[in-house]
This record gives C-alpha cells, sequence and structure tokens, in this order.
C-alpha cells in the first residue's frame, strides 16, 4: 500500500502518517520526489488494514497495490531515479549514459592498470573488474580477493574512475562495500534473498544482474528485497537470458529496458559481454542496447583477451572499445542522451590533492 | 561441396565443370561473384567423390563443406545479396534500409488504402498486409484471400510501394506469386519443407521468418531449401522466438543479426511487432534492430489499431509510425545507411503510365 | 457455442436444431455421446445470438464457450474418445495401450519386413514408418515416397499390424490416406492450418504430433482445426519440447498427459525415441510414459541402428524393444491397462482369407 | 585428474599418493570403494604435471579427466552412493525408495504434527518442511526460523522421522545442521558458491536441487562444489525447470533422472509437488518419476492446503498422499525396488528409549 502525500504537505505530517503506519505493526518508508512525499507501506502479510490513514491531514491518495512491488514502482515514484557519486561528474539514469567497462577478473596490478588506462581514455567513467569470480567449476581461477579490491581501489585514485565489483556473499560484501563505488550482485544470485537483504542495508549503491531465467516481475522483486531494507540506490543491468538459442552464450533480451522504463523509476544497463559471449557480438549489441534507451553499459575489455583467466572470448580488445565508444556516442546523440568525452575531463582524483 | 573457379575462368570452363557435375548424378548451381564464380553441388548423399574436379582447367579450388548449408554461405559467396525491383528504387540488402509496413490483415479497400497513404507518405516502400493469415484457431478471421491481393495490388498501382505478403500452401502460393512482389514464408511454416521447395521455384523474392523455436543453423537451412530449388532471392526476417519471458509476447533476438551477417550474405529485417506483440515496444525496438545492423524492418501499422481484426494491439497508429521513420532515419545515418525520405520521390507507378 | 441437448431428445430435435444453427449463419456439429447429444457451433467471429435456440425442443443447455477450443474439449463430451478399426482388435484411448514402433524411415523392403516381424512378436499393433521424411537438410534422405507406402500396406498384409505414417502435404497425403491406417502429422506441420484442415477432411484417424515450442493450448486449438473439417478421430502425441536442457536432444514434458486428459476426450500417446533423442534414455522414459497415463507409446526401432539413413541415435535394437514390452507391461499393469500379449493371437488380418 | 588405485595396494600406498600430490601443490582426496581407492586431484588451474604418480606402488591408473566434473563421477566411483542415517533403517540411492513428505513451511506445532502423524503413518521415513523460505516477495510468510527448526526436531522425536529442511545462508546453515538429518540447498541458491562451499564443511547430508535453468553440467558442477570440500553425502534433486510451457509452474525434466544415473554415482530424487506446481498433476508425475527410476519423492503434504501460507495449490491433502504411496508402492515393485510399508514398523525414536 502506498499513501501519497498532498504536494504541500508539511514534514511533520509526513512523520506523523509513518508513525501512525508503524504504531500498526508494519513499517513505512518516505520517499521524497520532486513534488509530493510518497509512503510506502512494507511488513504486511495480506491486506493492510488502513481506513484511518486517509483522514491525517496532508494524505492526498491511498493506493491499494496490485503488483507485487513498491518501491521500485513508478506508481511510487514517478521521476527517474538518478544515481550520483561524490567526488565525480559521473551519474547514472540522467541525460549521461554511464559505461562500466574493465577485465571479467583482477589478475595483477599491471593487468588492471593497462586496461584502466585505455577505459579511462577512451571515455568510461566506471572501471568494472572481479575480484571475487562465481564460477561453474570449483577448479576454475576465483579472483584475487581483497588484493584485488585493494588494486581496483588504486585504479579510482590513479585515473578518477568508479569502481563496480561484484559481492558474492556477506563476507566478500563487507570488503566490497569497503573498497568499491558500487556493489554488484552477479545473475546467480539475484534470488539469493540473504544477500539481497544484506546488500540492502549496504550504503553503496547496488548493481542488480538479471537472472539467467527470472522474470521481468522476479527481476524488479529482487529489487524490491534490496530497497525494502533502507538501500534505494539500485541500478538494474540485463545480461541476457537463457534460451533454446545457441549462437550465443545467452540472449539478450533488450525488450526489457523499455518495460522496465514503463513499470519502474529505476536505470536500467546492459551488459552485451555475458549478454552475448562472443566478442564479434558485443559492437553491434552495445549500439543496440544505446538505441533502444539503456542508461548505460557494462562492458569487459582485456588487454591480452587470449590470454585472460576467465571470459576472454568475450572480451574486447582496447581498440576495439575505442571503437565502440565512437559509435555508442553518435547513437546517444540520436537520442538526446550524452556520452562524455575521452578521459580528459574526468580528472583522475589523485590530481586533486 | 563447393567448386571456387578461378578469377580468370571462362564460362566455357565453368559449363563443363557442371556438366561433370551433372554426369555424377549430382546438382550443380554456378553462382556468379564480382570476382569470381562459385559452384555448389547438391543432392549426394554423403560425401562426394569429386578427385577429377579438382584437375579440372579453371578450378581454383574444391571446398569440403563442414557446416550444412552452402548456398547461403559466405564461404560460396562473400558479397552481400542485394534484392533489386523491376520499376522501383527500392532495395534490400543494400546501403539503403527497407521498411515494409502496413496492417496486420487486408480487411477490406477502405482500410487498406487508409494505411498505405500513410506509410507511404512516411517513407516505407514496401506494402505488408495479410492475405491469407495462419491463426491458432479455426475460428478466427482468416483473411480475405485473392479479394485481399487484389485489394494490395491496387495498393501498388497507387502508392507505387512494393507488396509483400505471406502464402500458406501451394493454392495460395500460385496466388500470391501472381500479385504479389515479395512470397512471404510464415514463422509457422519456416519448416514446412514442402512449401519451402516449392517457393523455390517460384520467381518471386521470398520473405522467410524465423520459426518460433529455430536455431540459427536451422533458419539457414530452410533458407537453403528454398535455394537449393533455384531461388536465390530470399530476405531471412528476425522475429522473436518463444521463451519463458512473458513482458513480452516473443523475445526479439537482436544478436541473431549480426550472426547472420557473418555466416550468409543473404539480407536480414527485424519484425518489431510480432518479435513485442506490444505497440509501446516497437518503436524502441525499430531503434535497436537498425543499430544492431539490420537491412530493414517489417512493421504492423493501422489507421484503427483497436478494431482491428488481428493483432491490433501490436499495431502503430499511423502517427507513430511517422515517429519511429523519424527517430530510425538517424540511427540509420550512424550506420552509414539510407532511409528514403518521405513518399515524394517514390512516385506511384500509376502516374508513370 | 454449444448446445448440451437433454438426455431423452430425439434425432429430429437435434436436426432442427442444426438446422437453426445453420440458417444463422454458423455451422453445426452434433456429437453423439454415450448419454446426451452436443451440438457445436462453429464459424462465428465474435460472439453467437443464440437466444432462441435455448428455448427449442430438446435443448438442455446452452454453453457460452469461454475457452478457444470446443470440440477437443471434456466440456463437449465427457466420455474417452476410443479408436477402433475395421479388421483388427486394436484400438486407442481405450483400456488397451497402444504400442506403435518402427524404423524412422523405410529404407527397404528387407528391412521394413525384418523390424515389423520382431516388434510385432514383441506385441505391437501399429506400424510405424516413414514415407516423407521432414528433414531440416535438403540435402538428407527424404524417404521412399509411394514405394514406402506401398511397403508399409504390404507390411499390414503379412503381419496384421496397422500402419502409421507421415504426411507432409497434400499430394503426400492423398497417398498416405489410401496406404495407411492413421496418418501422421509431424511437430513442424503442427501450425501448417492448411495441411490441418485438408487432415480434417480425411477419412482415416490422425496422430497429432505436439509442435517443438507448442504451448498445451495451441496442440488442443491445432486438434480442433482438424476437428472443426468433421475429422473427429484425433490422437495426440507428445515427442519433446525444445528447452536450453542440452542432455537430450528435446525435452520430454510428460506432465501434459495428466494436463490433456483434463481438458480433453482425445487420447493422447508419448514418443520417446523423438522426445529423448538417445536410445538409452528410450526405455526408462517409456515406463515413465505409461506410468504418468499415456494411452500408448510410439518407439523407433531399427535391425541395424548403425546403419539407418536417419535417426539411428534413437532406434532401439530388436532386443531392447522386447525388453521395452517385458517392463512396459508390468506397468500398465499397475494403472489397470493393458498390453496384449505377443504378436500370436494378432492373425494377419488378410492371409487367412 | 584421477589417481586409481591398484585393488591390492594398501593404505600406506594410498597415502604416500596423497603426500606426493599435496606437496605438488593440488589437493588429494582419497575415495574408497568397494573393490578400490580412487585418488581425486583437485586444486590445479590447468594441467597437473603427474609424470611421476605413474611409477608410485600400488598406482593402477592415471586418468587425465575431460570432463570438468570429477568427483561426482562414475568415472571415479562406480558404485551408487547410498546415503545411511544413524538410528534409522532409512536410506538413500539403495534399494528402498527414500519418501520426503511434510508441508512447504512449517507454520506452527500443530500444523506440523498433524502432517507429520499422517505422512508417518502412510509409509514416509522423512519430513520436510522449511523453516527459513526463499520467497519471491520480502512481503511474503519468510518462514519460523529456529523456531520451525525445533518443531522438526521434536516431529523427529516423535515419528522418528528424518529432517529435510533448507539453509539459505550460513546463519541459517548453522542452525540446520544442528537441528536437521539433511541439509536442503535449494534451487535458486544452486549456485551460490559461496554456500555450497559451507555445506561442503558440514557434516550433514545434503539435499542439492537443480537450479530452474541448470544444465545436466552446471547441476553436477554445484554436486562437484559441495564434494571438493570433503562432504560427499549429496543427493540430487530434479524439481522442474523454466520453459515456455504454462500449463504447469515448471517442466518436470525426468529425463534427467536416467542422464545422472549415467554419469553419476549420486542417487536422485525427484520433487513433483514443485516440478509442477498443481495438486492434480503431483500422483501422476509421483508414478513417472518412480518408473524412470529415482531414488525417492520429495512430496509437499499439507493438512489444509487452502490455508496454507505457503504453495498451498501444489500440496497434497493427507488422503491423496495415502493414494500416492499405494500407487507408488506398486511402481516400485515392477523395478525391483522397495517402499517400506505403513508407519508401524518404523518405531519412533522416543518410544525406543
Amino acid at each position: 500500500m502506498l499513501i501519497v502525500m498532498q504536494a504541500h504537505a508539511t514534514e511533520e505530517q509526513v512523520k506523523a502518517v509513518c508513525e501512525r503506519i508503524e504504531s500498526l505493526g508494519y513499517r513505512a518508508y518516505a520517499i521524497p520526489g520532486a513534488q509530493r512525499t510518497a509512503i510506502g507501506i512494507t511488513g504486511n502479510q495480506g491486506e493492510v488494514e488502513a481506513g484511518g490513514l486517509e483522514e491525517m491531514p496532508g494524505v492526498g491518495e491511498v493506493i491499494r497495490v496490485s503488483k507485487p512491488y513498491k518501491l521500485v514502482s513508478r506508481d511510487l515514484k514517478e521521476e527517474d531515479t538518478v544515481l550520483r557519486f561524490a567526488g565525480s561528474s559521473a551519474t547514472i539514469g540522467g541525460r549521461d549514459l554511464a559505461v562500466m567497462a574493465g577485465p571479467c577478473a583482477i589478475e595483477s596490478r599491471e593487468q588492471a592498470m593497462a586496461v584502466a588506462e585505455r577505459v579511462h581514455r577512451a571515455g568510461a567513467q566506471f572501471f568494472r573488474g572481479g575480484a571475487y569470480k562465481p564460477r561453474t567449476s570449483p577448479y576454475s581461477f576465483q579472483g584475487l580477493g581483497e588484493e584485488g579490491l585493494k588494486i581496483m581501489a588504486e585504479v579510482r585514485e590513479r585515473f578518477g574512475l568508479l569502481v563496480v565489483t561484484e559481492a558474492v556473499d556477506n563476507e566478500s560484501l563487507d570488503l566490497v562495500e569497503k573498497y568499491a563505488d558500487i556493489i554488484q550482485i552477479g545473475a546467480r544470485n539475484m534470488q539469493n534473498f540473504s544477500l539481497l537483504k544484506r546488500v540492502g542495508r549496504a550504503r553503496k549503491p547496488v548493481l542488480l544482474k538479471r537472472g539467467m531465467s527470472a522474470t521481468l516481475e522476479e527481476f524488479l522483486m529482487a529489487a524490491e528485497y534490496i530497497m525494502s531494507e533502507g538501500n534505494y540506490e539500485v541500478v538494474l543491468c540485463e545480461r541476457g537470458v537463457r534460451t533454446f538459442a545457441d549462437h550465443t552464450r545467452n540472449t539478450l533480451d533488450l525488450s526489457v529496458v523499455p518495460a522496465v522504463d514503463r513499470l519502474s523509476h529505476l536505470p536500467i544497463v546492459v551488459d552485451p559481454s555475458h549478454g552475448t559471449g562472443k566478442r564479434n557480438k558485443v559492437l553491434p549489441m552495445s549500439r543496440a542496447a544505446v538505441a533502444v534507451g539503456a542508461d548505460g553499459l557494462l562492458v569487459e575489455v582485456h588487454n591480452n583477451p587470449d590470454r585472460a583467466l576467465s571470459d576472454g572470448m568475450q572480451s574486447l580488445f582496447p581498440d576495439q572499445f575505442d571503437e565502440l565508444m565512437a559509435e555508442v556516442r553518435q547513437i546517444a546523440a540520436v537520442l538526446h542522451r550524452n556520452l562524455p568525452m575521452a578521459g580528459a575531463q574526468a580528472q583522475p582524483a589523485v590530481s586533486r590533492g
């Protein structure tokens, strides 16, 4: 259930409604919008008894929610959610496209710096890399762990890139929360509800990848889990779903981008690297992702893909990434969106010191 | 097996090789390319005994084909296939994008003319409409039959639009071949091999839609069926595949466009109307289709979608189609492709007389 | 819309209702049941105006149909449909299990007789074999055509086995109807509506295979197409659907058997050979199919699977088929169903005369 | 890589080989079989350098593993794994079928006892119930937690039923390990590799459910994760995969049972309740599961399904479960497997004291 306050409702009125809700045994979330504040009610099993709420001062409307999600919904918050980052001009969900690029796994300081230098120069504002890798086989390379996180923190210092990296359990999440700017929850953990709740209590934004066989509703409900714990900074990520088709590793479902846009205020980015699993499909599918309206891209780039410890087949060479950025920039312009120019203007944090 | 002739091979040499092949009990197809002629051998069950062929004058190379398709393959013909039409400037597979628009089903002369006028004015060069509708229920509207074909022929006369329409069996194919410019084979008939063979003997180009659960290889093999009968003018069409995802009617698999482009010289267009089944997804997915590199679009437009006898939910209003053309034109420019301007220049065939 | 007549309604009353329906411009199908006759109305586009019908003598009830199928539905006919064959004790849909066995394709008279001798001896009452093969590649063996049909007719003469074989288009259907006892419509043609209508006018029972990505409703609607033309002798066949799973060629969906049983009076058999594509899965999945309640099995048996011209990998050796029959017989007994004993009692029809 | 010791190899020889392996920087797992001991080598990235191992005393064979799994494989251990439980005659993977029945979620002591009494009386030897429920919505009932575990422990005391229940994270796993007899890992956590490793260090057997879109190889690799940490007591569970089919909630893939049986020595049970999501499909699919060769069933039973807090639609009434057991018992007999008779002989643990 949602309580939509009147445009002129005072803070005291909002507070009073929240208190009443909690006195009824539910949880209340006040979500300020540009024009009016909405209050989400959760914690109810079944129908909320809310007769009295409608009469309270400042209450505009009480909406009984038929969809199972609330906090992710545009019904609750009409305006697009835009994520901002302290000390950076980068945003996610606004007019600028967010490009997150880097190697599948951090393999060494040298590799990370070499890739970061190139993706920064090409205009990416986010550096993605794995320190904890969920691998199908227990015998595959599982990532450098905290050592990898430290290397990425160094990348941020040196190039001013914001760091996106995956947490796979509560232990790694504690460390990722400490070192990274965005905490990634991988496709295989999209319904690891325990981890979703934990990351809902983190103080960093979350990049939530769609599960391999998740319906749109399940995807939004996973975001709802995170938001229901109080973390409203969630970025959705389409990364391909599992189908019978075998010409790509997964089937990238671009139609989910406009579908999310209708139902939710959350931003959504697309990962064409995992979404296709083939290097030669990454560029065309990146163009398509921007054309369909995605808020950004998550792209694997490796300085030496043929020797990558994971996912080499789908990683771009740095020159290919340059080309991708050049093409995507033009598509973005058609949609009146912006892709910041080459790294020059994004001054490294270090040079500020 | 393919025989690739030398660049300077004479016509007599090509002919001699074909005769030798046929004397061995196989069928030979000479396929002239810009630089050299290739000869496909079909009709073999298992391995071809081809020792002697390699020694014949003019033969450059004998390629044992590991892939099950030959005639559709870029190995056989490197250059893109470009379809041209007598009395029209429209092409498919070249620099120009081919936009095919119109109602799902032809319902009346008035409806057809009203829609044709609008799609022509917006810049489409092809008119699509159904006279024979493969409907899931025997009790649904099945199309006007020959009456519908005649109406479409009148659309061609009046607006200079080329006509694309579906044939569902040998009987309807005889009529479609007579009235239409392009014969459509629908998704449900993609493996109706008998119909594929029959359309392979038609003298009109074929638009072949991907089956709902067809792999890329099966899709190409269906085209191979048509080509193996001698009809080389085939346009592929991605129209969504069946998956668990339920936010669209089908899941539009745009990655198949670059995948086809690598393997085959045939053009491929995208149908975002059937591919999503939802009007509000058609525009963004059309942009994405052009951005990924499709050679054209197949779009349902209806002057009164709410009263359409079939597929109204996915048909655009004419104003929405105008908007689509405007946006797609800009995306096309980024890929150095062209979308002809509004209908003015495409003079109706009639006015020429 | 369905008109359910009273139990004691006379033939004249049924006839009068049918005439009234047809005078309204619809088509009427009288379908006699054990206790009462039902009349299906088709040919309507949208709502039937049926006020007067309810008042006619002998009419018990007028049911507005919400489901898109009528004739296949248990709402229209409660009792199981049981198919019987002149000159044979075999049935489909009754207490006896119908076992249809034989090679994928008829390759020669010798092969057919060798296999028929073994499956007859093991207790099968139906001989399945392909004369027209829908092959993914135009270059694969396409069947012996009428020659194959003649061989199968000879099998019937010699062993008393009823012949099941596939028709792929109107031309082959004319011949199949002439030679066979049951006309098979393959999975790839399940939505070849033109062929469905044609077979709906045939005078032989139809075995309709589920399409590779057909929902239950689409499957039943395909049967409805056949029945809407007047042929009520339809046997459904589950043969596996296409999914991401790769340990079998298709995923055999046994739950469709009880699902069909709830909705429809038509019998349903299972094809574990195509449904798994692997010889070693055929026996366990045959047991499961009988245990779940299937009315029969369609099994590929070849006297020399390693040299089969098609589908050798999934064909059983005759000894394996003996084993299958022995195990299935015991499972059948648990469900109070019967599998006729070895071929001895099924005396060949003709050679006696 | 696997080292297969000679049949007469001594314990010292096994130990020596293990030590050599670990001195090379790998991990060694000695796995005693009925006739010979095998030693699995893990921890290698890429090829193991194993020249010296082949020459060591007692070594019979060194097998380079091409499949990505080792410990789950029949190549490593030919004999079926049979799980036994202290103080109980129940087994999993042997001649007896293991029937695990109970409510989806433990809702109260009364509910648990009522259901337990009935499933025990009907012959089940395992009680399944959820204390931690992974729910799609954060606002749905999430289980009673430790209170639920205590109730299940009481069920064991009173009826002698072994307790199977799910752990969803490390915290709940600590408690589940303490109270339960078998730790269930749910479908959504099948690739929660962190949880798999943790349960691999537990001292209780693990019931591992197949993920909704897991291939057979991924399923086996998830079991490999558990075994690679030292816990060899793993039971696999098929519970339906996600497909386009909509007549059941998931598509139960029974062919995976014989497929697992060929590749792995681990037992596999089937969950027809989640696998179909529909009460009326549970009985026929249970018969089919036993007929195909499953080692047991996991069935939801509720004393009042219409009021169940979760999954009521798929829960059997106790009388239906009686019927299921009666039918399954007969099918089991055909496969020479045994289903223990009604609860009488399985004396409650308590009454022994």
